[in-house]
């Protein structure tokens, strides 16, 4: 039987609920073993989670995906006896590749301060093994090639030689849920996996131009659901053109069709607080980045947002198109956003790119005066 | 006379209006000379910008904190022989300490491509000469430690050993403005620097709670000002007591006392978009990081929210902890914002974490009554 260590920041457990962190995290590691078909037990131990099963390699990748967490290792549990502790950390340093030309230092941490050596004595002399059984060079800084951890616990000693890095945040399910609308588009995709990130639930909204860029936003959400283990992502679908078809057609018969991509995300917003409304979701998420392309103006922002009820989340308001590639690249969804589709139908030769609230309201007042 | 040569990132400009872009650019690269008492000429050339100085080693730090800039290098200009190019790759390799450990690159590129050596040529003729001079390893890779760049104008060649990075975003003034709510903590400087990063003239508003929280606001006001080349930091600075104090006293005589944070909240973002319609900002801009504390909940967010008339914008909803104090040290402002300060005099023994929209709709109207 094998064991991954599974470790979750402190940090994030200021001011949040201790208990329900570490429980939502445990549920949601089962999901997460369940989903790719593992067995394994999972229980808490001090500050960290400990999965028993024995498919360790298999779990790794899909265990690297649960937020909450922010890194995990395989272990070998050894009894608590220095010599044991010693042979074991030498045998990791050999699999993790330490020779005469790779750097290396050893961590030892006690949760049980009763163990005769204390942590400084168990890094010298399991350091002094891996020296002379493989050669390497000690370098006790974060520029060490490999890091081989001891953790002396009460019934046993861990020790281990890898270390693999979750993605952070918070437990699935600990932030509530919002609506994330999702395009076939580079953004908005990661905007989503950045709320999945501080916990929240999603319900992801497509509206449907055609049918690349839907087949291209469901493989995305697909992909986000790798991320989600203890939620389900179901996605819904509507279409655009049934919602905003009679909005671009009065506005061009109005000779105002530069506002049609103002008015569209408009509708989309209040669309999405309609089924926000209904599903108990208290937010609605956006891939929005100020200034990424021309219409992404201050201005155009406050117009789209013009009388939407619920808040509207933005994470990547302040990044820049390299820093969200760099997400979607590392989430997995990079690819499947760049598959070629036809753009929108309704797109306007030259759209405007920074409305006046006054104008917009009047323009606003007078279509709707229309529908009445 | 030497130059430093300023790199923008070309994936900003898409969309952009380019000539905007390298016009404000140019025009802050000049207000930072300019404040900090520097002599410079600056001139485009293609992708880049070109700094002419007699003092180049004291221009690189406050030229690298100018957004829209990726990276900056003090560089050599020599005439377009390759000789002359190779002498001064030497010179360069062997200022940025290459020898038989340290490995490098070189990585030449024609502007001009009549010049009759190419870009592989360059790199392989200067390689070898660096290699008999000085011994070292080459590495083509990114993992060179050292890379001597070659650019290749019509007018002269430019050579250069170190590169220096920036924040890279988009130019001080090409966004707009947004008020930005400062306190003394460590997340709303960070919060107005990242829309500051992308392109954001800010109005920084901090509602004073006592000496202490003000100083630590305005001391990180001063920094974000380092950042701000193209647009002064004009701090406002209000009584938070003055504008909050008249209703957290009805709160309290209603035992109602647990609703103070969102009510105070929601009475300060209102204040900020008063400020911001006098000012023509669009928006309004806060510290939130979803769950971050007990209180920073979805359900709190909407009614904080709640008839807030301009857009919210929330740059670190979706970020850790680690990754905001990351960048508080990075830019400088972590220091003070852990300055220890007075609690706030008006927090609740008992905040509530999730308050029921329409409980919140029947308190403001209770309150909104009296006071008719």
């Amino acid at each position: 039987m094998g064991i991954i260590l599974l470790r979750y920041g402190e940090m994030a457990l200021k001011g949040q609920n201790r208990n329900e962190f570490v429980r939502r995290l445990r549920q949601n590691v089962r999901a997460c073993l369940k989903a790719h078909g593992l067995r394994g037990e999972v229980s808490s131990t001090g500050q960290r989670l400990l999965v028993q099963t024995e498919q360790v390699e298999e779990a790794l990748e899909p265990l690297s995906r649960i937020f909450g967490l922010v890194s995990l290792s395989p272990v070998a549990q050894v009894e608590r006896d220095i010599e044991a502790i010693i042979a074991e950390c030498v045998r990791q340093a050999e699999q993790a590749g330490v020779g005469p030309e790779v750097s290396y230092r050893v961590q030892a941490r006690r949760a049980d301060k009763s163990f005769p050596f204390t942590s400084p004595q168990i890094n010298r002399l399991a350091g002094e093994a891996i020296q002379r059984a493989l050669g390497g060079k000690v370098d006790l800084s974060e520029r060490a090639a490999v890091t081989i951890g001891v953790e002396v616990r009460h019934e046993a000693a861990l020790v281990y030689g890898r270390v693999i890095s979750a993605p952070g945040g918070l437990p699935m399910g600990t932030g509530g849920r919002v609506v994330a609308l999702i395009s076939g588009g580079i953004d908005s995709p990661v905007a989503a996996w950045m709320m999945m990130k501080r916990g929240c639930g999603v319900i992801p909204v497509h509206f449907a131009q055609n049918e690349e860029e839907t087949q291209k936003a469901l493989d995305n959400i697909a992909l986000l659901g790798r991320y989600s283990y203890g939620w389900t992502l179901h996605p819904r679908v509507l279409d655009q053109h049934e919602l905003i078809g009679p909005t671009i057609e009065r506005l061009r018969a109005l000779g105002e069709e530069r506002w049609s991509c103002i008015f569209c995300k408009r509708l989309l917003l209040l669309k999405a607080c309609e089924i926000a409304e209904e599903v108990g979701a208290r937010a609605v998420v956006m891939g929005d980045s100020l200034g990424q392309v021309a219409s992404q103006t201050l201005a155009n922002l406050e117009l789209i947002s013009y009388g939407v009820p619920k808040p509207i989340l933005r994470p990547l308001i302040a990044l820049d198109k390299a820093e969200i590639v760099a997400i979607a690249r590392r989430i997995g969804t990079f690819e499947v956003s760049t598959r070629s589709e036809r753009g929108c139908a309704f797109l306007p030769a030259h759209p405007l790119t920074r409305g006046s609230l006054q104008a917009f309201r009047e323009l606003l007042s007078r279509l709707e005066g229309e529908t009445k």
